[in-house]
């Protein structure tokens, strides 16, 4: 976990002003979830892994019975949980309110989350989460709205660039089935295959021969690994010339339907390249995964898909749905250290005999005038105090001596 | 806890957002820090009641020997909990982070806080504070620049006329001092003063001549509550004139000071008003105390006050400290439902034939041309998508068939 001081916050603040001007203009309504939710929905097998990292709430007003009976059932200590993400909380305030929404609901949500991972560099306990879902909504343009809203963040942000790797969970299921893997190997296959990028295709197939499973398919698997690689387009003809053949029509007609939706919406662009081996972790997908790259960096800026059952378990009703998180944490790391504040901002460097009166009445002409004001007497040394304002993200200053008028206040640069 | 929908949390995140350009305005920083403190730290008596409101973090990995050791000290069972203010975490930040902090520091923090409450309407158990503190500065500018920068954030919201009720803490044990009640008394005196507002000056009476404290104390106060009321100004003969004889002159002084920076800042004008009775419940606080008020309720909008001991307590080194928190949540429910969304807002509503190619990039001009968008197929009760759409915040409309073009378009306002 961590403190954020001003200069961090500031850039923080900055990246999620922009996010959530971006979402809306595209439609998306913001809401908010309490950071707790009941701990047997934050452990209804929905969360993956991320449930055994879940921080629980001890229950309040146990007596000493009820902890030593607890002594074997850690879960009667708990009724609470700090949430681990945000679809958990969103599957069950849509089934909550869904009255109130619109038919098709379009939600964006900017709110932490909470692991218990193991300190290392770059994994933090709380982090940030934006996420975007539409529920409703089982075509193609679904998939399709969110990847032109956040490509749009991207650009607003200044990483224009940014692409879409997609996939199909039923394109992979299928694949796996054309090769000749059982329905029951197909989990542990595709964990070996989302080590593609790590372990590159040789190792990929070594450790799937390891895996014990039937060799045709393994054999049939390596030549498909083994083609001429090409950057297909992103089109039904590119497509189908990426995966092998048998795959069902419907698969590949979903994914010819949201690349020429990308296209109708970015005036014929399509930054989405088809990636038949892209898997992403989580066990709730059902149809289009994708993740969102960016040519500055070689690890991925977001990422989501499509989980067409889970608002269903707690509404009783099929409803589909899709969603993609964005990586706030990582975009804020990609950006400059300090940027312009976008405004005027001026620091006030007054001499110890200024009296208060005088003082304030420069600030507040200044604040009045639309500038952001810090106030400091003068140190010995005006170099370091100089240099920590630009380091705060302070454009210029002034020096304040007691003859300084509004009229004779001098702001100057302060680099 | 409280889920909020989009009207809702739109509403939240303009005051937000106000709130935080103006303190910033101001000079103040804005920081962040963890949702989670250190068990200890949280339960180290700087929270009054509240510790005893805080949620507390299951710790991770405990044994089942582990939990019966624990059923004679629950705080065996957690090692950290929620926070349950934003005072101790910046008290913790500060000492922390002090080298790379401002000789005096203006924080603002906005952030959520958890407390166990019992249900009750207007109570919740997740709400949002904002606080603004200043730390390093021991003089009456210090109060006069958070009450400066929150008087500002009332009149950037509309909420105009605000004024802030004043007194301080060693005014306070001074007039007792003098009224001859004992030091060991003080606590409960000031207990049964708070109640004042609620029980009248005759209620206070007879519930001190209930505690059995010395009759001729109380005949002292009774006596002084009883002087011809009247609203004195904010500046030394006011102060002088409300307050009984034998006040120290130092107190008085620094309450003037504070009229006079504060007048200052506001081209004359003083809305504050002398309380000698103001108590404020915290015990850490050892100087001014005040409350922001507002002619539109009978209730404060926020309060603060010095409180010079708390980080040296943290730091082992004594620092002037002075914070307000203004009070978001009943200044929320204070404004207008729902607002102009202060940008250009237009639901599409497309016949169900409309290709996607062509309604998305209708969609994607509005939104190129700064207009938020939302898109919706049309219903059979047209009236009633309206209805919705301007109670979720939209401007306007557009009707959508096969033949609307960008040029034919044609925005309606909605109300």
């Amino acid at each position: 976990m961590r403190d954020f001081l001003p200069a961090d916050k500031a850039r923080r603040e900055r990246v999620l002003a922009v996010i959530r001007e971006r979402y809306r203009a595209h439609g998306f309504d913001e809401i908010e979830t309490p950071v707790m939710e009941d701990y047997d929905r934050l452990h209804a097998g929905l969360g993956g892994d991320n449930e055994k990292l879940s921080f629980s709430i001890l229950k309040r007003g146990m007596d000493a019975d009820g902890i030593r009976a607890a002594a074997d059932d850690q879960a009667a200590l708990a009724d609470l949980g700090l949430r681990y993400d945000l679809t958990v909380p969103l599957a069950r305030f849509y089934a909550t309110h869904r009255a109130q929404l619109p038919t098709v609901f379009r939600s964006v949500q900017i709110a932490p989350v909470w692991r218990a991972e193991r300190p290392q560099k770059g994994r933090y306990r709380q982090f940030m989460q934006c996420d975007i879902d539409i529920i409703g909504d089982a075509s193609a343009r679904a998939e399709a709205e969110l990847m032109i809203a956040s490509l749009d963040v991207l650009d607003a942000l200044g990483l224009v660039g940014g692409s879409i790797r997609v996939n199909d969970r039923r394109a992979l299921d299928a694949m796996l089935d054309v090769f000749g893997f059982a329905p029951d190997q197909r989990p542990g296959v595709l964990i070996t295959i989302d080590k593609l990028d790590k372990v590159g295709p040789s190792g990929v197939v070594a450790e799937l021969r390891g895996r014990g499973v039937n060799a045709s398919a393994v054999d049939a698997f390596a030549a498909y690994l083994d083609r001429p690689a090409s950057v297909p387009s992103f089109d039904e003809a590119g497509i189908r010339a990426t995966l092998p053949d048998g795959i069902p029509d419907e698969i590949v007609a979903h994914l010819v339907d949201l690349g020429d939706t990308v296209a109708a919406a970015r005036g014929g662009e399509v930054p989405l390249v088809f990636d038949p081996f892209l898997v992403r972790g989580m066990g709730y997908y059902t149809g289009t995964i994708f993740e969102l790259a960016h040519p500055s960096v070689d690890y991925s800026l977001g990422g989501g898909g499509r989980y067409d059952g889970m608002i269903g378990r707690f509404l009783g009703q099929q409803v589909p749905a899709v969603g993609f998180s964005i990586g706030f944490e990582r975009i804020v790391d990609l950006l400059p250290e300090t940027g312009s504040e976008g405004e005027r901002s001026v620091v006030l460097v007054h001499d110890r005999d200024v009296p208060i009166a005088q003082l304030l009445s420069l600030k507040t002409a200044l604040i009045g005038g639309g500038a952001r004001v810090r106030v400091e007497q003068r140190p010995k040394n005006m170099k370091a105090l100089l240099e920590r304002s630009t380091a705060d993200g302070y454009a210029s200053f002034a020096t304040v001596n007691v003859d300084t008028t509004p009229e004779t206040l001098e702001i100057k640069p302060l680099s």
